[in-house]
Order: C-alpha cells, then sequence, then structure tokens
C-alpha cells in the first residue's frame, strides 16, 4: 500500500485551509470542523510558545555580532575551569564501574545521599536522614521543578523575590502556578557609592500584602544571584515567622551555600517548627565547578521530600549515575582536601581582584556577601545620544542598552538584570550590569584591560 | 530576635486543628480560615499523591523478603554490564577538557547534534540538520516529557498503545493530558505455542474509535518494551495514515533502535509527510549499554522540534555536558568498531540463550523481534492454591502473584506486565512475566539453572 496517494491530498487541503477561515459559510466551517488546519492542531502549549527574545540569545547575538572578537565573556555563570582533580579522578573510576553506568535508584545513589547527610548534617545541628530527607535531582534547576511540580496546583500563589532567577518562572507556570512577585530595592545611594550588596531590601510591607490564603510557597535566593546578598539571621527570620504564620511552604535556593564571605545563615536551621516548612536546594555543578553535570539535591522533612522525589521520578526518572558517584566521593574528601575553604579564598580574591576596575574607574558597585556575580552601577555611564540599538534592544530597559553597548564597543559581555525583574518592576535595575568572576585570573584581567575603555564615557559628577 | 516563641503557638494551633473540624460553630469555622491547618496547606499536588504501590517497589520488597537471597534481578532493563571502552575512554577524556564540564547549550553539545545528524542521516535518506531537527534531552524520559509539554494543554487528548512504558502515563498527565488506551492483543494462540512478538495486534478499529477532535497525539514504541514486537511497515502506514488524516503528532519511541532481529522501519521515514508530523526518540542509554547517563534526543521536524527544546529547557535547562560529548564520540566512532552489528549479534544470542530455558520447559514465549525483554506465557503454571501472597500482591493480577511465587520460590525477578495496562484490561496479559536479557551470560545461566525449578508446578496438558 502506498500512503502518500492517500495522505497528500489532505496535507493540501490541510496546508491551504487557512485562507477559508476568511469566509462565512456554514458548510466551509463546518468543513473546518472535520480538517482543522495542520498548523492549528500541531500548535505548540501556551507554556513554550511566548516568542520575546530571553537575555540569553540577545546577548549570544550581540556578541555575534560585536566587531571585537573574540568577545569576553563574563556574562553566564559558568565556571572557566575544571573540577578539582580529586573529583575528577573520582568520576573517572565510577565510569569503569557497572553499577555506576546503571540507573541510580530515583532518589539517588546511596553513596551520595549518604555523603550529602554527613555533609550537611553539621548545619543542620543533627543527623540528617540519608533516606528520606534528601533527594538527588538533575541539576538544582529539575530539582525546583520537581518541588513546584509537588506542592503547586493549578492557581495557588507562589511568592518570588525580584530580581528572580529565570527558570523559576517557568517552573512555576509549568504546574499551573501564579507567580506574586516582591522587589529587592537596592540602596538609594548605590549610583554613587560602593555598598554592601546586604543592602538591597525587601520591603517587609510588601511581603506581608503579597501573601494570601492561596499562597503555596515562597522562593527564597540566598546566597544571591544575581544580587551578592546573603540574607541576614534577621530578615531570615522574619521572612520565615510570615511563612509559619500563613503555612507557606519555603524553598530556599542556596546553590551558592559554598560561596560566602559574610556569614551565612541557612533558613531550615532557625528552628525546628522552620525546618519542617522548608526545602532547601543545592547544587554540585555550583559547589564543584562542574555545571555540566546536572546533579542537585533539595534536603527536607520527609513529609515534603517523598513528593519531591516522587515529582522527580516522574520528570526526569533518575539522575545521572557516574557523576553522582563522583559528587560522592567528592564531599568525601572535600574537608581533608580543604576545599572549601579554598573554594571561599578563591573567588573572594577573583572578587577583589575583578572589582578594583570598578574603583580604579570610580563605578561603584554591591560588595558581594556570596556567590560568584556582582552588579555594579553604570549611572556615570553615558552612551553616545544617537547609538544604534536594534529593535529587539531599543525597547528594552536602559541595562540592555548598556550591555549591548559594552559589547559593541569593549567587548566584554554581561547580563542585564532587568530580564530578572517584572517589566513593572524594571526600572529599578536599569543602571546595573551583572558579571560573573568565576573565571580564569587572565580573563578577568583581560575584561578590566578592556573595561577601561570605559573611561571616556563616564559623566563628571 | 527569638522566632521560635512567635512561632510555636501557631504550629501548636495548626497541629490540633483537625479536632475542631468535627464541630459546626461558625466561629471555629473562620478560626479554620484564617489558620488552615499545617496539613492541609503543605500538602501535595495530586499529580504526586497516589498511593497505589508500583510494579518496582512490589517487586523490590518482594526481593527483599525472598529466602533465597541474592535474587537474580531479570526484572528492570539495566545492563549488566559497562559500556564498551571506546566510549568510557571518550567519557574519560571529556571530563578533562573545560568546557565539557560546564552547561551544554540547551540543544546539546554540537559535536553530539553533528555525530547524531550523520548517525540518522542515512536512516532518514537526506541530511538531517543538526541545528533544528534535533534536541537533546535529559535522556528519552525527560525527552518524552518535553514533548508532551511542548504541545498538550489541559483536556488534550494522547492515544497510548497498551502495554505503555510506565512513565509516559504520568508524563502526559503533567501538562493535564487524557490518556485514551487502545490495547495491543497478545496472539490467541500465545498460551499454548512459542509465536513471533510480532503476533501480538492493534486492532484498528479500535484506534479509530479512540480518535476524537481533541486527539494532539499518539505514543508509538517500536521496538516495543515489553513486547519486543517490531512493527511492521504495513501496520505503521496505516497507524500513520490515520494520523495525517486526524492531524495528529506521531511521538515515536524508538529507544531500542538499535537492537532488532528483523527489518525495522522507523515510522518517520516513511514519507515527507509523516516525517512532518513525528517525534522521534532516542537514547544513549539504551544504544551504549549506559542507562546512567541519561542522554536522550528527539529528531523531528524544526516546527515541532523548537518546542520541544523550549520545554526542556524548561525543565532541565540542558543535560549532562561530559557524557554528551562521550556520546558524540560513541556515535562517530560506532560504526569503525562495528558497534551496531555487535550489538545486535550480542543480543540476539543472549536472547536465544535464555529462551532455550522455556523451549527445555515447554513453556511457550513470544519470540522477539527486538529490544531486550522477552515475555514469557505462564499459563501452565499452576501456583499452590493456598499460597500465601501479601495483600498488595492478593488485589492484583495472576501475573502479579506469579512474578511474587517466582521471586520467593526461586529467587528470579521479573516484572509483571499487567502494570503497564489499565486494570480494564489487566486480563490480556496476566499470564505472562517479562525477563530483560540485558545481563552478563553467567547471570542467564544462573537464572536458567534457577527456572528449572518451575518443572514441579507444570500443568501436564
Ligand atoms: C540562583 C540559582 N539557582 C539555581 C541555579 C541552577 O543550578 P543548576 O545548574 O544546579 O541547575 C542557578 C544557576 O545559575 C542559580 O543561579
Ligand atoms: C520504551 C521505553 N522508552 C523510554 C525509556 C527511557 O529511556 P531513558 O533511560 O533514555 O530515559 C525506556 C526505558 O526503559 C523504555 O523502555
Amino acid at each position: 500500500m502506498n500512503s502518500s496517494s492517500l495522505i497528500a491530498p489532505l496535507i493540501r487541503r490541510a496546508t491551504f485551509f487557512p485562507l477559508l477561515t476568511t469566509t462565512t459559510s456554514p458548510l466551509k466551517r463546518q468543513f473546518h470542523y472535520t480538517y482543522p488546519a495542520m498548523t492549528e492542531k500541531l500548535k505548540p502549549a501556551a507554556r513554550v510558545s511566548g516568542n520575546r527574545q530571553d537575555v540569553w540569545s540577545i546577548i549570544n547575538s550581540a556578541a555575534a555580532a560585536s566587531p571585537i572578537q573574540p568577545i569576553i565573556n563574563m556574562g553566564q555563570g559558568f565556571f572557566g575551569y575544571n573540577p578539582p582533580k580529586f573529583i575528577l579522578d573520582a568520576a573517572k573510576n565510577s565510569l569503569d564501574r557497572v553499577e555506576c553506568n546503571q540507573y541510580s535508584p530515583t532518589k539517588g545513589r546511596p553513596r551520595l545521599l549518604k555523603a550529602l547527610a554527613s555533609a550537611y548534617s553539621p548545619h543542620w545541628g543533627r543527623p540528617l536522614n540519608p533516606e528520606t530527607e534528601i533527594t538527588v535531582t538533575t541539576g538544582a534547576n529539575e530539582g525546583m521543578l520537581s518541588a513546584f511540580m509537588a506542592f503547586i496546583e493549578p492557581g495557588d500563589e507562589v511568592i518570588v523575590f525580584e530580581p528572580f532567577f529565570d527558570q523559576y518562572i517557568s517552573n512555576i507556570q509549568m504546574p499551573g502556578g501564579k507567580i506574586v512577585y516582591v522587589p529587592m530595592h537596592p540602596p538609594e545611594e548605590g549610583k554613587n557609592k560602593t555598598l554592601s550588596a546586604g543592602e538591597w531590601k525587601i520591603d517587609f510591607d510588601q511581603l506581608r500584602k503579597a501573601i494570601t490564603p492561596r499562597t503555596k510557597m515562597l522562593v527564597l535566593n540566598t546566597p544571591h544571584n544575581p544580587v551578592g546578598k546573603v540574607y541576614s539571621k534577621e530578615e531570615l527570620q522574619k521572612i520565615a515567622e510570615l511563612c509559619l504564620e500563613h503555612k507557606i511552604i519555603i524553598l530556599s535556593d542556596e546553590v551558592y551555600d559554598r560561596l560566602y564571605y559574610v556569614p551565612f545563615t541557612r533558613i531550615a536551621t532557625l528552628s525546628p517548627e522552620v525546618e519542617k516548612i522548608t526545602l532547601t536546594v543545592g547544587s554540585a555543578g555550583k559547589n564543584f565547578y562542574a555545571t555540566g553535570w546536572r546533579v542537585g539535591w533539595l534536603i527536607g522533612p520527609p513529609e515534603l521530600i517523598q513528593y519531591v522525589s516522587a515529582a522527580h521520578t516522574r520528570i526526569c526518572y533518575s539522575s545521572v549515575s557516574p557523576l553522582q558517584e563522583a559528587c560522592a566521593i567528592g564531599f568525601e574528601q572535600a574537608d581533608q582536601e580543604n576545599f572549601w575553604q579554598e573554594t571561599i579564598n578563591d573567588m573572594a580574591a577573583k572578587m577583589s581582584k575583578f572589582n578594583a576596575i570598578w574603583d580604579e574607574l570610580g563605578i561603584p558597585y554591591s560588595q558581594p556577601e556570596g556567590g560568584y556575580f556582582v552588579m555594579a552601577n553604570f549611572n556615570k555611564v553615558e552612551m553616545p545620544k544617537d547609538y544604534p540599538f536594534p529593535e529587539h534592544v531599543k525597547n528594552r530597559a536602559r541595562d540592555f542598552k548598556l550591555a549591548w553597548f559594552l559589547i559593541q564597543e569593549l567587548g566584554v559581555a554581561a547580563i542585564p538584570p532587568s530580564e530578572f525583574y517584572t517589566d513593572e518592576n524594571a526600572y529599578i535595575v536599569e543602571d546595573y550590569l551583572r558579571f560573573a568572576v568565576c573565571k580564569p585570573d587572565e580573563v578577568l584581567e583581560d575584561a578590566k584591560e578592556r573595561l577601561r575603555g570605559l573611561k571616556k564615557y563616564l559623566r563628571e559628577d
């Protein structure tokens, strides 16, 4: 039997059908019902069909269009260097073991669960149960999606602080959640003065007003991307009290938990009551300089973790097995290798090395308390009035223009943070750009050299 | 500030609250509104809160309860041996490269996309575009979820043949899809005679009746898990014609595409028209004996692939980077290593080695045309009338009892396939058990030795 003989006329009808919709003949409308146009029937779901260009593709297209090549990419937060040797060796050895190349248990390889329990129990101040209080996920990202899938029913509300990690938004929308935004505000004087990133603040009245009977979860991120803030214990206590009062699940995104330059409090550890409503998210990608490994985890009470784990099973089935084993060994050996302390020392050194350029130029920035991003305030940078921005940049906030300009004129890529605010609040960060310093020292030096080119665009105060 | 002073009374109230719901005092009802019980507010979404025990946990608990230890596990479909050396070496080398340890592009590493395009273009009969016609996912599993997320709106219908790969169900339900089941029927004489797995058939009238104006997708699996059927070209043409007529997207799960023992047709390659509506799913885990690596992909027209890719980005962001690179090298070198032919030879040899036990016992089975599973028909096996099955097995179809019995009495684990049918159709496979033969030869021999213990339970005809 030849199928295409039967098939071709249908395709043709389908293809031409859209023309018919302009008529109003009932006959044709009936025809429409019987043979919906191919493009109509094959159309994507709303959740994937948005078409505003995202920041990553704008920055990539800017980079490709720049006369300066190659661009120094301080935009995306991936490491410009490798995980330490003891972890790479562990990965290579795991690849020789049959069971490490096959499906991991859906909750994670037992050795990793045990290593995570040992690594985090001292922070929690009690022994964590590796079987019931931890679940491994495909990066922190799929871990957060699993948490939303586990608890959000259509119409449930989730409070998200702006600026947010952009994946939160689609991850909350996937199970039908409604996002309620609460902006973080930079310090007013941030335009003129370098201040601690801790000066970015939530307005607690705004937060209180955002809570409704349908509020199911609140997403926290500390140390914070992109701001570099580490929430103080007092701030966390206020947030926790509100969440306890209204029985809101706290999803605490702590992927930068090994990168803090001021005291760091984990919200789950404030009290046993807070622990009961908190899911803490971690990332081996961030901890071990291996963002491409896609190993993450959630820690929380068994009553919550079991459902995260059930959601994860339905999403990915299980996570990458040999690299889980490598991460287990990473956690087992990190202390004896003094790795966690070195991590902080190294990144803090990169931070001050790089930020020296802002001091030199007189461009203020938010002094990071954690993480590997720094937000510089370009209020003093004046771009030529008639600078030719492309259409898709022209209609975005000033930080998009600044990012475009920096790539074209200086060959340095940074991220405009208004992408991580709602349109309504984009103005809050329109003078800022985010730079990732998790790059080799030579790259940081080259970037600084290029950034010296900003001098001629600086407004004199 | 001490938060727990504020918090404790609320927790206590919440904990005790359920007691109050038995009263009808309006005052107390109002109180309820203000302070919903903690357990109520923290409750999971419906999509994860089902509590029927799944087949995997039943089989695991059976294995743990068996007096025979260790159990020979022929249940789950993971390999009992390693990927070939050239692929493991590729993985180890990739771990030494900085860019291979960091985030992959969301659509997949360019080298893997290119390798996939080269590997599949000959089957498609034209050059596939690696940038627009292929997208890499976190195993086939998350790839299929991405496809459903990309196209299913709440209420859209998806046709699934029974027996199904169990993850399809939750993956379709996640975006709100409705599953419409169409059973495959084993040959009537399968009770008494070993016949080709190709004799399991779809009733095309049933299929036609299952189609409605809301049918958005149809899921096909060939070579088939668990049946071992490879759909014939004629069957595929009939399915394709129906899908073209009704503009239904075909999601063809071809994860066992390198394991066929009869001619294998890929539905996408039937005609350019069919290609336009088909997404083909592949799995490096199955192709390279590395189910724990979590690398899969979809191939299809750009109009469909772009949305799958958008969904994947929202689910996992990107997939495991160093192992993608290893898979790229795997595809590049597979032909020169004669790997695909060896794969078929090896698995076909395992199949006949293992299935000899059924011939010896006079137990009929469906002779697999592809994949690494075999379905044996235990109609002739008579279990003692008063055999003590646990509660959660007692109320399932006979195949669950057979599986339990086999584990307890002989120490061999197999999977009861009625788990992969709806309750209504479970009877169709109540005499069958599924065995995975992707195990070392010694394991197959040990399993056969144990299965000889079945002799005394065989009914004489
Ligand atoms: C705040 C935040 N959360 C989560 C993630 C995702 O982590 P992973 O790579 O483990 O998925 C990132 C990555 O940039 C991040 O910045
Ligand atoms: C029919 C079928 N589809 C998909 C999968 C999942 O493949 P992966 O491990 O690549 O996610 C399996 C695994 O058993 C399967 O049998």
